[in-house]
């Protein structure tokens, strides 16, 4: 038998996809509650599936060719026209802006495009996982900022800048967070560039929830900052905010030289991108479809489920501690007190409350070190009264052993 | 400035996209006859385009939703089955197939999937250029079997042989062949697999034009030969066949542990396929339908095409060489007797026959160091009497140099 790489024997499956692969085995179970996977449960507006009816029905052969490996103009004009009007930084759409195969794709080309064997990656931990094994493939270290529940998790400056070496090549901002919802502070975000410009290395600011936030959007944008714009290689979705996972597409905005760069690795990757979901997205950007969609559908959906998911845990897990999610759509709960008394990992936790009580949480620590003890819950996917089902199953299997309760 | 990475400063921009590109800006110009580029000028068969209409309307959130890493399983399942009707050997669909963005993505996992750093890869020189940058993103060394319009473009097995090292880890065979359409001869496949047996080697057989063929069927069935199915990863694309490469949409068959590794790479850089073009192909894979197109659409189209563009170049470029290619849609033309007396070099007949006579082919140097003198016309896009225009056009520019005929 011939053998493998080293590099994809090194490589791990996402246990999160693992355990959505054991989910859609059992979805059959009606009964069964899915706090699990980030994947809308809203269609895409109707503007959008309208809009692929009528170009497929249109012109079938344009809308089934090929398009440039960077994806159309236009759609590259409106994704630089929405970062202008809602971040604030005016980017050349010709050279500073390239389609994705969904923000996986824009991530990966990105650390291709920027890092040398044994470079330096600073991410916080918990993060979305996505961003250690691709920076693997791409030969990179990790270094990891810890953040807390006790801080909101908020990552500390002075932490990070005991991190920064000389090999520190990038650091990876995610707000609102996977896996913890909190949406960083704007004075970490004004030390975070000062950081980058003085000891020069990449931001990769992932905005693939920026604009699913629950209050004042008040967010740093961080390509304002002084000095911000040749440092930041910003990556973006439509998978959230068009509740379009399914459609692979996403972006990256950035200096020239990196989307040039990231323009060379796609070529030899994936080539182009998808066609017809191109052209669906130019009718997300258009005509206030998107402001809209998120103003009347999506936040005031997730809204209320994030306002019912809380009112649940606070109700029927009283010492479990978190934060209140500001943006995104995850709650990251410290369930250490309650795991103490059970004498078990949240892996084990997670494992049996599916079995027993047909909950699906993730266990805290696939997002890193200090998500030991820690679970995820996404509301993304239930209407609030199988939320609220969920979360007093949860509570009741949490009790069944029979806890000295603090309340 | 922060720094790239020097794998990226190493890789090169396709020339054909960069061609495609100025093609792209000039195609205003309604006289300029393309041989360059390989999209397919037809639509895709109408059951595919009202499939996407079909399921779009009737569930927009299931068809905009994520699906598994490796798509979904329906798919796999008549991937396997279309694989065992047309080439005779049964994969199992839940561990011996996954989607890809396009033949594109399958050829980088399976390249990012065995590939050690310095291990080497054969391909035939010419070759198709997107098989040469990928490897090297994944760290192998290029090793060039030469072919030659006076073998027909079939590889040598002697040569190949004294090619074959202890570092050789794999060796694309792509039959029908890109640039130069010609199937491998069965006794040429035979030795390949027998020295892939003996010298423990992977076979990244790229069948993407194995549907698109001329005569009888009678290409070698390579996953069928002894020892073949645990040397042969056997990559596929939905781009020609279903003249769809909008939709990028791609497979891989073969041993479940590539497969595995495959899996691992594409959660990592894509994903998951895109779900409306799955919906789309498992139409296309379903009642007929791709057998129906390619009856009576696709190969009879072509047919013609090539038939009309054989006989232009007899007649328009007689000293010219190439073999009537007996699948996919490219004549692999070898122009040195005209070049030698124009004292041009096959990229600079290729820039002047564009401005000067709006007539596109790409340089066969693209295509490697075999491919100087030559040119590339593919019959896949223009209609015949623009196929014939086409190469009038090349006959007048090449006799505008005033030769002393040998006709």
């Amino acid at each position: 038998m011939v053998t493998l790489s080293d590099r994809v024997t090194a490589l791990h499956i996402s246990p999160i996809r693992r355990v959505t692969a054991l989910l859609a085995e059992t979805t059959k179970r009606k009964e069964l509650v899915s706090f699990g996977g980030g994947g809308p449960s809203l269609p895409p507006p109707k503007e959008v599936s309208e809009e692929i009816v009528k170009r497929i029905t249109e012109d079938p052969q344009g809308t089934s060719a090929y398009s440039g490996t960077r994806g159309y103009l236009d759609l590259r004009k409106l994704i630089a026209d929405d970062w202008e009007k809602h971040q604030g930084t005016k980017y050349t759409p010709e050279t500073e802006v390239i389609l994705a195969d969904g923000a996986t794709e824009a991530i990966f080309s990105a650390y291709m495009s920027i890092f040398n064997k044994n470079d330096e990656l600073i991410v916080t931990d918990p993060t979305y996982l996505g961003y250690l094994e691709s920076a693997q493939l791409a030969g990179a270290r990790m270094i990891t900022l810890p953040v807390s529940v006790e801080d909101g998790y908020q990552p500390n400056l002075e932490l990070l800048k005991s991190l920064v070496t000389k090999r520190t090549k990038a650091i990876v901002l995610l707000s609102p967070d996977n896996p913890t919802g909190r949406i960083v502070r704007p004075d970490f975000v004004k030390g975070l560039v000062d950081l980058a410009v003085d000891h020069d290395f990449w931001i990769i600011n992932d905005s693939t929830y920026r604009d699913i936030i629950y209050g004042k959007d008040n967010q740093p944008r961080i390509t304002t900052l002084p000095g911000a714009r040749e440092k930041v290689i910003s990556v973006g979705s439509f998978s959230k905010e068009a509740s379009a996972p399914g459609l692979r597409l996403g972006y990256a905005l950035g200096p020239a030289d990196v989307i040039d760069g990231m323009e060379k690795v796609k070529q030899y990757t994936t080539l182009a991108p998808n066609t017809l979901s191109q052209n669906a997205m130019i009718r997300f950007l258009s005509d206030g479809v998107k402001e809209r969609y998120l103003q009347n559908v999506v936040i005031p959906t997730y809204l209320k489920r994030r306002d019912c998911m809380e009112k649940a845990i606070r109700e029927s897990l009283p010492e479990a501690r978190t934060v209140r999610p500001e943006g995104a759509f995850y709650f990251f709960v410290d369930m250490r007190r309650y795991l103490k008394t059970m004498e078990r990992d949240e892996e084990e936790f997670c494992n049996r409350l599916m079995s027993r009580k047909g909950v699906v949480v993730i266990p805290g620590s696939f997002f890193g070190e200090k998500g030991a003890g820690h679970v995820r819950m996404t509301f993304v996917s239930e209407p609030e009264e199988r939320i609220e089902q969920g979360v007093t199953r949860i509570g009741e299997y949490v009790f069944s052993y029979a806890f000295s309760v603090a309340t």
